[in-house]
């Protein structure tokens, strides 16, 4: 469906390696897999084959239609191995430290004996190819942390498409074992949502500012999150953090208690220093304990089933609709009847639509 | 496209008149206008008969092709006409007061020498008998004022077609030369984002409760709002709206600033006694003046346009996709197998939409 990700044929052709091929697929040092087949890799993922897990994700993230068909018969296979693990958005405003707070979080987690798993969800920009690199920078300690496995974001395209592909290693990650699931959104935009319709807890990280703390937030972002942060509360500027934290908590009461009975906090932390971070685990275990007892939990993960049922399909036949050449064409020319005032902005959308439905009926 | 406004249908025929009449359309009192044409119904509104303006109201609420396309003809005779009346969006939790609330500040209006009309949108509710009457009983001195025009929601149906026919009956009233347009919001649902996309100017009311002043209120909509009303500040309540009204402002110092450069307030106001409603006008006035100036008012109404053009068309290609027997079909199909945990909700949206598309490209 996208044509994002044409790495993906390289590496599982086996022939012709680039140079620079995906360290975690490390062909350099193991056999080519030529012709692995579903049971193959649904059976090393169950048994926690890092490099299988690799590789399916990256069958899910390809475009080709026979990459595409392996791939929803290997997750067929782990869905039934799915389900257990803590879910955890990640979001935050660009400069608000989320890669070292992911670090020291990641690294309290692992240090318990968890076993994370750090995946991505970022439509918006074209990461396929330094991304790896940068995720590893980025989180030096937790990338080679042998309790942790980091997958950047699948490279551009349509949301719904990205989101599936998240979502669906998500899936792959629990079936190998992987008991807290890290999904962060890079950048600032819509994918939120899409976050919030895969995770059961939703941290979002900020920092004090000059008073507009909110600024730069998609409005909405704040009465998704469950739990507010306010990184780099340290030094100078700790007590600017707290003020923060208080106004934060003061506007929280004004809003509606969300479904799942759990009141969001505010909370601050310097990722730096890794101070409080123990505490961020503790509200995360408050919450799941809480809403494993009232029956949220498991309800809320059978509402973002359907959610993202409707939304993914949703928005693919919104994909499909707006990549009709006919469509587009009519899409100008009703456009420019609405501007030019001559038809109303929904007479111009009936005039596209019923070219579309028309065709869709002969 | 809806099959939601069946008298309409009797009342246009001009035979077998039923007794209960909608009281806009007064045939008991002028001749039975039989085969009026596009032209006539232009002409009438423009010189701003509304008998005329509300016969071809009741053309754009009917679900009849033959009314729809002369309705559509209607309108865009009446297009050019359009545009000169500031667009008013009012909302609030039932129980606030609107109905009391929009008497007081049209009457203030009217008073002014302004002319008003009032329309709804309401898809959740079937209120296409009792309303007409319900909305005269609810706003008793401006039903009967003759600068004002009250029209109740279009009865039920999807929220794009609502949306579509309370947007083209404000192109009619505006031709018609009312240049003050409310646009309530009956219920809580999520009309109020259609309500957002047709107006200049944005009115949540409000009453003050037990610190969750923002319960019963969809989230989202606090951030919506260029201006937040409590209502019944008066007797004992007066000091407990003024805290309300601190509370909230000092929250929406906490939002991003809107685009429109406008900083949204809070104000109290009594609309059983009649009182602060003149600050209501002033603060839409500044409004006006401070957007105008900065170039937003008008850039806005061009972005709405488009917002509606699209929501609308992507509201209807979905009804038209969810109506359909065979997706329905799958989509039961579909969600059994991703509820007993044997395909993902992703796989499963997809095999829904395949086998739509599929028929579509045959």
């Amino acid at each position: 469906m996208e044509k994002d990700d044409k790495s993906a044929l390289h590496v599982l052709d086996g022939v012709n390696q680039p140079s620079q091929v995906n360290p975690y697929l490390n062909f350099d040092i193991m056999p080519k897999p030529r012709q692995l087949k579903a049971e193959d890799y649904i059976q090393g993922i169950v048994a926690g084959d890092r490099v299988l897990l690799s590789q399916a994700i990256t069958l899910i993230e390809s475009s080709l239609p026979e990459h595409y068909k392996l791939a929803q018969s290997i997750l067929e296979g782990c869905i039934p191995y799915s389900g257990n693990s803590i879910r955890i958005g990640i979001t935050g405003v660009p400069g608000a430290g989320k890669s070292t707070f992911i670090e020291a979080f990641g690294k309290l987690l692992t240090a318990k004996g968890r076993k994370l798993a750090v995946l991505a969800i970022d439509p918006s920009s074209e990461r396929s190819k330094g991304s790896i690199l940068g995720d590893k920078t980025r989180m030096e300690e937790l990338s080679v942390d042998n309790n942790a496995f980091i997958r950047p974001s699948p490279s551009a395209g349509t949301l719904g498409g990205v989101a599936r592909k998240t979502g669906e290693s998500l899936i792959l990650c629990e079936a190998a074992g992987f008991d807290t699931i890290f999904v962060e959104t890079v950048g600032v935009g819509q994918s939120e949502t899409a976050v919030g319709n895969m995770v059961d807890f939703f941290l979002l990280l900020m920092i004090s500012g000059a008073g507009d703390e909110l600024q730069g937030i998609k409005r909405g972002i704040m009465e998704m999150a469950d739990l507010i942060i306010i990184n780099k509360a340290d030094g100078d500027n700790l007590k600017r953090a707290e003020l923060t934290k208080n106004q934060i908590n003061n506007a929280l009461t004004l809003f509606p208690p969300p479904p799942s009975g759990w009141k969001p906090k505010a909370l601050t932390v310097s990722a730096l220093f890794r101070e409080n971070i123990e505490n961020v685990w503790k509200l995360i275990h408050d919450y799941c304990s809480q809403t494993k007892e009232n029956g949220y939990f498991d309800h809320n993960r059978t509402t973002q089933s359907q959610e993202r049922f409707y939304s993914f399909m949703q928005e693919e036949l919104l994909t499909s609709f707006y990549s009709d050449t006919i469509v587009n064409e009519k899409i100008k020319e009703a456009q420019n009847d609405m501007l030019c005032k001559k038809i109303s902005a929904y007479q111009a959308g009936y005039k596209v639509l019923e070219t579309y439905l028309k065709r869709k009926n002969k």
